[in-house]
C-alpha cells in the first residue's frame, strides 16, 4: 500500500499557516507500515483539486485529504469531490446526528449553516467527527481508497485515531522501522568520514539518514521489508556495530536531548549542578530547567553579563580580568569555581564567549567560546571556536556544555 | 509570475520532519507579489524528483526546491538536476571559496566531502551560502527559473533573503503588502471585540488575520492590488485608526520582539537591568540576552531554582518563605529587591511561579506565577494564572514580565 497526502486550503499557499498535519499522519502511516510517496498541497480552487486528486490515483493506492471542509463559501473540497466520482450530495442522518449531538452538547442551537454539513457525498461511507462538524468521508474507487477530512489538527487527529487508522490496520505486510540515534561533539562531514564503512556495509534494506541541528548530527536509520522480525534484528545489529566505531559522540536515541539525558544523570547518581553564563545569558540554565523534574538537581545560576558581576557575585580576580580578558581558561576556570563553592553545588559549568556579531578581535574572532566544568574531582577547560552566528552561536555553546558535563560525569562515575 | 515550492527529503516523508521552510518562503513570495500555485514534499528519489521538476514546470514559471543538498550520500539534488538540465558536474571556485571560508572561520580542515560539495552543475549560477557548505543553484531554461537551496531553514532563509528575493524583486507588477502589529496584555476574543468596528470598515482591498502567540496577538493587514501607492496608503490610514483604538495595547511592529523594544527603552534612557528567576529558570534572561548590544543594559542575572539560592544569594527572609510560600507576593518582592540591590541596577524583575506539570496544589494552582518589578520609584508586583502547559508557562511568564518592566518604564519617564 502507497499512500499520498494532499492538503487543501488558500492559508498553507500564502505561508499563513504551516502544514503540521501532513508530518503527523506521514508518522502514523509508517507505523502501520505504510509509506508516503508525495505530500501535496494546493489552494481551494476546483479545478487544480480534480487535478491533484487524478494524478496522486496513479501513484497511490491511499490518499489522505485533509482540509475545505468548513461550512464557509471558500471550502470546495466536498462539492469538487461530488464532481470527481462523478455523484451528488445526499443528506446523511449519520452525519447530522454527529453534528446535532456536538452541539446539543455545549448547549448551542443547530443552524441551516450545520444542516448542510450533514451533506454528502453519494458513494461515500461517513467518518464520524468527533471534534466539530464537519464529517470525514472515505471513497473507494478503482482500487484506490480516498479519505476526506478536515483540516483542523484536533479535529483530523482524532479522526485518524479512532476511525481511519483502525480501518487500514493490517491492509500493509509491509513494515517500516525507524531508529534515530542521536550524537554531538562531531561535525557531518567529519561523522560520515568516520563510519564511511559501516554505512556502505550496511543490510541493503536499511538506509541511512544524517540530519544536523546546531552541536549535534541525528543519524535515522530505517529498515523497509516484510520481515519485521529481520528487520529490527538488523537494525539492532547495525546499531550495535555503530555504538563500537563512534559511541564515544552518541548520547541517546529517538526524541530524548541532552538536557534530559544529562539530567537523568545527575538524578541517578543524586549529583547537583549550577551554571554561571556569560555568553550564553541564561539559555543554558533555560535548556536544563525546561524539563520537569529538573529542581531535584539544578539549584541556579548566575548570568553574569556585566564583568563587574563576574567579579563581585562569582569571585573572578580583578587582575584575572584584565591580564587575560573575560573570555579565557583564567577567567572561565575561576567562573565555575567560584559559582560551584556559592551554590554548593557537586557540578558547575561555566561559560564565557564572544556570541557576536560585534565584539571580535583578530586573537579572537567571534564565536570564541570558553567552557569550563568544576567537578568534585577537579575542574576542567576547553575553547571552542563556533562560527560568526549569534543565535547559533548561544545554542552551541550551550549543547557544547552539556556534552562536557556529561563526559566529565561519565568519567568521574568510572573512577 | 507563478511559484511553486518543491522540498526533497526523506524525513518529511517519514514525517520525522515538519516542513517549515515552504511557508516561509510562500509568504516571502507573497510580499513580492508572487503566487504560489503548489507545495510538494517527495523522497530523495531520482526518478520522482524528475517527475516532480516536470510538472511544475509546466504549471509555473518559477520553482524554488529545497533539500537533498548535503555532503552525504542519502543527499541526490545535485546530480538529478544534471541529470533534468542534461549536463554534468563543474567544480566552481566560487562555491569552493564559500566553503573554506566557513571551515576556516571555525578552525576546521577542509575534508574531500566539502571538495565535492564545490562541484555544481555547468549550467547553473551558484548562490553563495553565508551559512552551510552547501552552495545554491540558479537555473533558466524555457522561460521557467529553477532555484535549488539546502533544506536547512536558517541557510535557505540566508540565502533567499540576501541573494534570491533581491534577484526576483520587480519580476511581478502585482503588489502583496503585508504589516503586522504587535500587541499585548489582552486576549485575542477581547482585542477582536475591542476593535470589531474598525475591522467591519477596512477597505475591500486588506484582509485581516489575527496570529496569537503566548502572551502576544500580531495583527496582519494584507493589502492586495495593482496601485501599489493606493494600497500603502490604506495600509497607513488603518493603522493609524487600529492605534486610536487600542494603542494601549500596540508595543511594536512587523518581526520587532518585546525585548528588543524594551532594550531599546533602557538605552535610550541609560538605565541598567537584572533579573532574579525562579520558574522561569534563565529563559528570560536568555530573552534579553538574545538582543546584541543588550550587554549596554543587562548586567546579569540570578536564577534561584532552590529556595536556599533565594535566601542565600538573594536574600529572601527564611521567615517569608517559610510563611508565604516561594511563589508569593513576599517573596518576589524580596528577590527584585535583592537583584537590584545586589546587581547594583536601575530595574530589576523577579518571577516566581509554578510552571508544571507538577508542584500545583488547590490555592496555588499549576500556572500561579507573581512578578515584581524594582525600579527607582519603587516596587510593583503582580499576580498572573497562565494555565497548565509547563512550556507555554514559562513563555508566557517572561513575556508578561517584559510587558509589566516596559510599562513600568514608561510610567517612570512620564513622571
Amino acid at each position: 500500500m502507497i499512500a499520498e497526502i494532499i492538503t487543501i486550503g488558500d492559508e498553507l499557499l500564502i505561508g499563513q499557516v504551516i502544514d503540521t498535519n501532513s508530518a503527523w499522519m506521514a508518522a502514523k502511516l509508517n507505523e502501520q507500515g505504510i509509506g508516503v510517496k508525495q505530500i501535496t498541497s494546493i489552494s481551494d480552487n476546483r479545478e487544480h483539486i480534480l487535478i491533484t486528486l487524478k494524478e496522486a490515483s496513479q501513484r497511490a493506492n491511499l490518499i489522505l485529504i485533509t482540509g475545505g471542509l468548513g461550512p464557509t463559501k471558500d471550502d470546495i473540497t466536498k462539492t469538487t469531490l461530488c464532481e470527481y466520482f462523478n455523484t451528488s450530495l445526499v443528506f446523511s442522518e449519520t452525519a447530522f446526528e454527529g453534528v446535532s449531538r456536538l452541539f446539543r452538547n455545549r448547549g448551542l442551537p443547530v443552524t441551516d449553516l450545520n444542516r448542510q454539513q450533514a451533506m454528502v457525498p453519494e458513494n461515500c461511507k461517513v467518518i464520524p467527527n468527533s471534534n466539530g462538524t464537519a464529517p470525514g468521508m472515505w471513497f473507494e474507487k478503482d482500487e484506490v481508497i480516498y479519505v476526506s477530512m478536515p483540516g483542523v489538527p484536533f479535529e483530523m487527529k482524532a479522526m485518524m485515531e479512532n476511525e481511519i487508522l483502525p480501518r487500514l490496520a493490517g491492509k500493509s505486510s509491509f513494515s517500516i522501522i525507524h531508529r534515530t540515534i542521536l550524537t554531538e561533539g562531531i561535525g557531518e562531514s567529519f561523522l560520515a568520514a568516520k563510519i564511511a564503512s559501516w554505512e556502505n556495509n550496511l543490510p541493503s534494506e536499511i538506509k541511512l539518514a544524517y540530519l544536523p541541528q546546531p552541536g549535534i548530527v541525528r543519524l535515522r536509520l530505517t529498515a523497509r521489508g516484510s520481515d519485521k522480525q529481520k528487520l529490527e534484528k538488523e537494525l539492532h545489529d547495525s546499531v550495535d556495530a555503530l555504538f563500537k566505531l563512534a559511541g564515544e559522540y552518541i548520547f541517546g536515541e529517538g526524541e530524548e536531548t541532552l538536557q534530559e539525558v544529562t539530567g537523568q544523570l545527575l538524578k541517578k547518581y543524586g549529583k547537583t549542578l549550577a551554571t554561571a553564563e556569560s555568553c550564553t545569558g541564561g539559555y543554558l540554565a533555560h535548556l536544563i530547567t525546561s524539563i520537569s523534574g529538573s529542581s531535584e538537581y539544578f539549584k541556579g545560576s548566575v548570568i553574569a553579563y556585566a564583568n563587574e558581576i563576574k567579579e563581585r557575585i562569582l569571585g573572578v580576580g580583578h587582575v584575572t580580568l584584565a591580564t587575560h580578558g573575560a573570555v579565557s581558561e583564567e577567567t572561565v576556570r575561576q567562573m565555575a569555581e567560584g559559582i560551584k563553592g556559592k551554590f554548593n553545588v557537586d557540578y558547575a559549568i561555566a561559560i564565557s564567549g564572544i556570541a557576536g556579531p560585534t565584539g571580535g578581535i583578530s586573537e579572537k574572532p567571534v564565536g570564541t567560546t570558553w567552557i569550563a566544568i568544576a567537578s568534585p574531582s577537579g575542574t576542567i577547560a576547553k575553547k571552542y571556536m563556533l562560527g560568526d552566528h549569534r543565535e547559533r552561536n548561544i545554542q552551541r555553546s550551550a549543547i557544547s556544555a552539556l556534552s562536557l558535563l556529561r563526559k566529565k560525569i561519565l568519567e568521574d562515575i568510572a573512577k
